[in-house]
């Protein structure tokens, strides 16, 4: 078992030595530690990032002692501390409209132990995935959609993620646009599948094929007021020929979002990545 | 050696076997032969497009006969014919500004035979890789450019490829933007250091890094009127980290340029591709 | 709905024409061509080798005159003819051990729709995977392996295939042994985990990881007397660092497995795959 | 002006902290830091690797102050230190045979400031790179070799590298194979072409064509006294396909080697690889 540390702040001299001795000054030991310093742009100054994970085992504080002993140093150091335990999995709501392919991926990695996740509930706008769902065990909350019953439909839907208990959203290929009340409560990861920027909006596959590209992406981003403008996770593409149709492309497509999402996922929930504006830091 | 016919037309019944049976009336031996059936796109019919090599030891028709012999084929079933010799390599003229990656990788594979082409004259707009032209055996020819010679500087670079017989221009990072006139008159493979469509124009690292992408990528196409819009010929793309930034990110786009346009100028040279409106044909 | 003709025969003049005049004699409509020669090795003469599709709808022979119509043809040229209709899928048997990605993810492609298999059961040593079997509606045989029984399992399983008319078996993660008489009896397609011939046997992760390999792969082959040793119908590869530890290598290799494995038993099933003594031809 | 400390160490609790605490204690910029835990194997305990990258400016201590300062601490924790300075560029020599694709793009990408490398010589069995070399403006040495006179050379050769200083030697397809107190002078950095493990020693691509493989790779390692088995540090592949015969998998491996070794060499020489036993670690 192990604590991880995220923590970012203005770079400053010190700033790696003040966490490795306050680890070091409680009898922890460093697992892993990876840090950036991101330059910063337009006057602003150089931000420091990093990720720190030790042992839990022998430390000598408490979990819940931890965040206030830590809190002088970041005070001082202007410090934002982010504290989680990897025998804690983080609560987690997934989102799907028709398509199964997303869903059933990320649904077999968590099974498999893959991904580190709480499962609370998926959400539907369709019943499809409700035997499925009952087959691994997992709640399904069917909640249809129509143009008259959008706004009652995502009170319905923050009222459930509430209840479950749920701090984080993944979209494994949903539909349907949501407001930005929705978007502001908690962190969701959305599979966007083209290779952002190209082919922002409805139809990638097919604004691909007409415009003739030789490969097609995926990219896995937090969603943000702006659509397919959040910050990017996770991209990948594949070379495709003349020969792919709209049909195949669909096809081909599938694969890499699958892959790219669940990386996605996968680092959100192992705690590696940090947002930096409208960028990620994703630590290896 | 070998002839290659590259053919188009109204897809209909029948044609795959019209041009195999006068091939083999001649006593040809197809060493190669690929299709394609584009479905054409609002109404328009679809296009049939193929390629042929055929050994031209043994053939029963004179290398100038062929095309003659073959015209009332073509005639019947409305058919683009265009017929090359796999002896005779395509005058071509290669163009670059100041970055020597994509020029000297084209001269070095030219050299080692991996390029079938018949290099005629390097052009540039600066005076920089005359010696290396020289060392290579290859006429350099410097053009400066200024906005007040701008035109004028465009004859004088028209009139040469003329001069030369130049058949293919190969924009290996030439940075000035060229005329109608100058499109029109010749294929020209151009090599844009970004996953087309995303980052059209200048500076894509720049626009990559401010974006946050998490791969970066490159686009070798045939040049239009229209800037960055050309037949997509080739593209590849490689993944960053939040590490890279812009200078990181033209370093190692460097190697996914000279790679992407080496293998789209091969394509051409080896006339395996066919244009189709904005999109290409790539046979294998 | 369309014909495919698997052809090979030794290279002569002639060959593509004598099959493109037979379907454009009986007004078929070819919608793909492709063909290979093998250049033969050690004094063995040049192989043809083709696969031809064609549109039944409005072709001048019904499917069961097909064969007997071609057959002075095939005869002449000394050609091998495998003939196979769109609309009727390979009745196909998957195996697994206890590992469910392979097999959940073929289950999940199958269901889809994008692979063309008439699945008649699954076959495992274990247990595990029944439930899933009954929620897919696919019949589930658990025939258990000791090694008392191995020789009687392998009777009772091949009884099973042929009582289900088995025509291909892909084996997604079996991990026992299997005689000389079942790999004769119909094609198999197997995953190893590694970019074979590296790592041949077992744990290949364990494999690669003690090597220090800096890229992981897996290959889909069919599987023949020499364990390993059979045709390769497609690999691929993924970069790994010193980071990761045989658990890790294990997790990724995951991803590999069920995309090599799906591509490969989707080129078998579109008729796409032709096999040349310990090689195979894999048209596009 | 940055300095660089590659460090390792029995694995223990504290040793983060000791060196961020040198390096704030004497007011040192941290701008890149990286660590890697390897678990060991067969009782040998956990060893730790770690890369720690500072500003020179504004530090409190001399360049040959360092290591003496930093003496106690190594002492203390059993570390084995090695100090470099970002402008301190390696000196080296390259060595080649007849093909000329890697040292070319070694060559441009040092001429570029691609490679931060102090380049003292090329060396080679053949005369052939002569005037590249003198375009280039770096000393070439032609040491010819025969049976009769290999151990003769071996011997010249080894004083032209102590002549120069050469502290690495990289071999861009040198095809001789060398003795031991050559390859235990100095780190060697080798391009093999193939994915190894698989297709050790000669002919790697006619071996790739006869075992029918669908990639082919490159492999960048250290050489050591048995062939092909030295510590990896980059490897890549490159699908090919039925059609790719010996000559074309060679031309299309080409790329890979050029592109594998040289970020091979790069990352030598930005001091990011650590050699742990037959493995390696590369920091990023």
């Amino acid at each position: 078992m192990t604590a991880v540390l995220l923590l970012s702040c203005p770079d400053q001299r010190g700033v790696v030595a003040a966490t490795a001795e306050f680890i070091a000054a409680h009898d922890g030991n460093i697992v892993h530690a990876e840090q950036h310093v991101d330059p910063g742009a337009d006057g602003s100054g150089a931000v420091f990032f990093q990720r720190v994970e030790f042992e839990l085992e022998g430390f000598g504080l408490d979990r819940d002692e931890i965040v206030d002993a830590f809190a002088p140093i970041a005070q001082r150091l202007g410090m934002h501390v982010d504290l989680r335990f990897s025998d804690v999995p983080t609560p987690t709501a997934i989102m799907a409209s028709k398509q199964p392919h997303c869903l059933y991926d990320l649904l077999t990695r968590w099974r498999s132990g893959e991904l580190p996740m709480d499962l609370r509930v998926i959400v539907s706008n369709h019943p499809d995935h409700a035997a499925f769902a009952a087959h691994m065990g997992v709640p399904y909350l069917h909640l249809p959609v129509t143009p008259d019953t959008k706004a009652e439909q995502e009170v319905a839907l923050l009222a459930a993620l509430d209840e479950h208990g749920v701090e984080l959203v993944v979209m494994a290929r949903y539909m349907q646009i949501l407001g930005d009340r929705f978007v502001a409560a908690r962190p969701i990861i959305n599979i966007h599948h083209s290779f952002l920027p190209a082919f922002v909006g409805a139809n990638p596959y097919r604004q691909a094929y007409d415009r003739g590209v030789k490969l097609i992406g995926a990219t896995a981003h937090y969603a943000t007021a702006d659509l397919d403008e959040g910050p990017i996770i996770e991209q990948d593409t594949v070379h495709v020929t003349h020969r792919d149709d709209v049909q195949r492309l669909t096809a081909r497509g599938r694969d890499l979002e699958t892959i790219v999402l669940a990386r996605a996922v996968r680092a959100h929930l192992e705690h590696r990545v940090l947002v930096h504006g409208r960028k990620t830091v994703v630590f290896s």
